[in-house]
């Protein structure tokens, strides 16, 4: 059993790797370079972040106090020595303009009911060649095997209630307008899928099953209580999600990452 | 005049380019290999099939005369040698087992009622160890900003038809299962994603608006006679997919390529 679980927790470490490569891999900073990581959370992008920059300094900051405990617990845990972390608004940023040389936001702009106006106000904090990395996810990139309406169903409520909070669940292709809108030059976007068929069984197990599943069976009581959709509908739909974790069945999402550069004025 | 002429057909080539090595650039075989393309229709892979692979032997079939009268000009006016083109019953081929080295099925599982089946019995012409190649697209992949309910009411139509007529356009997410179902061994499959934004203006015009929603504005009259959508509806549609390729829109969409080998008996 102990021989199982060690196995079973290098899986898993593994499996996390290829999702961190896939959106990650591409971003590492200089020695010196002064990063901002608007909305860091719990930390979760943060160790990643810092770990593939170690010779850079990262300033991650959130709104909530509690989610900067848990991102400084993380940070600790994995020894990393190039974070600060730091309670911002960060709609109302208190910095000096022009003061990192680079910006990191990812899954948060999905979350605002005007990404584009905050992303131009933190691109203010940037030196002018500075870039600025933005990734999003979108939830009608979901695709799967087998297909059902109640699985859609039970998808499209997730969009709703983030439509609901002021935000957007299909930000990811809108990634690029809205940077281009922030004022950013040279900017590219491309898109990183997560495609899982019963060749990738860490993916049908930690994308399919524990991340999108998982989140879509977490929001079960706002959505029933939101009067979005019958408790016995959502159930369903979220079975079939399941189902598509099962032999034979196959899930796509899709990723945006852009990168942009800060103008000259 | 002239010269813009000679400039547009030059883009357009460049834009078929990309789209062809999203596709094909990694499929090509060794000289003298024996590789059947089952379904070539007018022969818009062959020749591509045929020139990346000078020294491979292409036998390129289809049921109809007229599709292969056209398969036959394109092959020639590119100055192919290496294909014969053979009239043929794809659901019951003219050939002896095992008798070619590899399998090429582009485009065409996506029409069949029964595709693993038809993928099995195409195998059974392939020797064991040899490769099977198939591409298809997935119509349930495409999104877009600004996103209607309209635009994805026009694609649904596109599906409904195609499952009318016995085939699935939403085939692309199955092509890991059906070949797995069809007795393939080491099957991988990967999305091959075009994405498109203001930063790309060839595949702006080339997929978004000459190759998707030509496409969708192709089937007009059987969608409107179907009875599955009202005309109004489905113009509005069409004008909202078009509306993606103007500023500040964006498109997405994936094919699905699978390779796998016959698994010696």
């Amino acid at each position: 059993m102990h021989g199982y679980r060690e196995r079973e927790s290098e899986r898993l470490a593994d499996q996390a790797g290829t999702l961190v490569e896939l959106l990650h891999g591409d971003t590492s900073y200089p020695a010196g370079a002064a990063v901002l990581e608007a909305g860091c959370g719990v930390g979760a992008q943060t160790v990643t972040l810092a770990a593939r920059s170690p010779d850079a300094r990262i300033t991650s900051v959130d709104i909530s106090e509690e989610s900067l405990a848990a991102a400084r617990a993380r940070v600790e845990g994995a020894g990393l020595a190039n974070v600060e972390l730091r309670r911002a608004d960060i709609l109302d940023p208190p910095f000096e303009p022009a003061s990192f040389d680079h910006l990191f936001v990812c899954f948060v702009l999905e979350h605002l009911p005007e990404p584009a106006a905050a992303l131009a106000r933190l691109a203010t904090l940037i030196r002018p060649g500075g870039s600025v990395t933005v990734i999003e996810g979108d939830h009608g990139s979901a695709y799967f095997h087998p297909e059902t309406a109640a699985a859609h169903a039970a998808v499209e409520v997730l969009v709703q209630l983030q439509a609901n909070a002021g935000g957007d669940a299909l930000i990811g292709r809108r990634v690029y307008p809205l940077m281009v809108e922030a004022g950013l030059v040279d900017v590219h976007v491309s898109p990183r899928v997560v495609y899982v068929d019963d060749s990738r069984p860490e993916l049908v197990d930690g994308f399919t099953r524990k991340t999108f599943t998982a989140m879509v069976e977490g929001v079960r009581e706002p959505a029933v209580e939101s009067g979005l959709v019958p408790a016995a509908e959502f159930d369903a739909g979220v079975r079939d999600l399941y189902r598509t974790a099962e032999g034979g069945g196959t899930f796509s999402y899709t990723f945006f990452k852009g990168l942009g550069t800060v103008a000259t004025p």
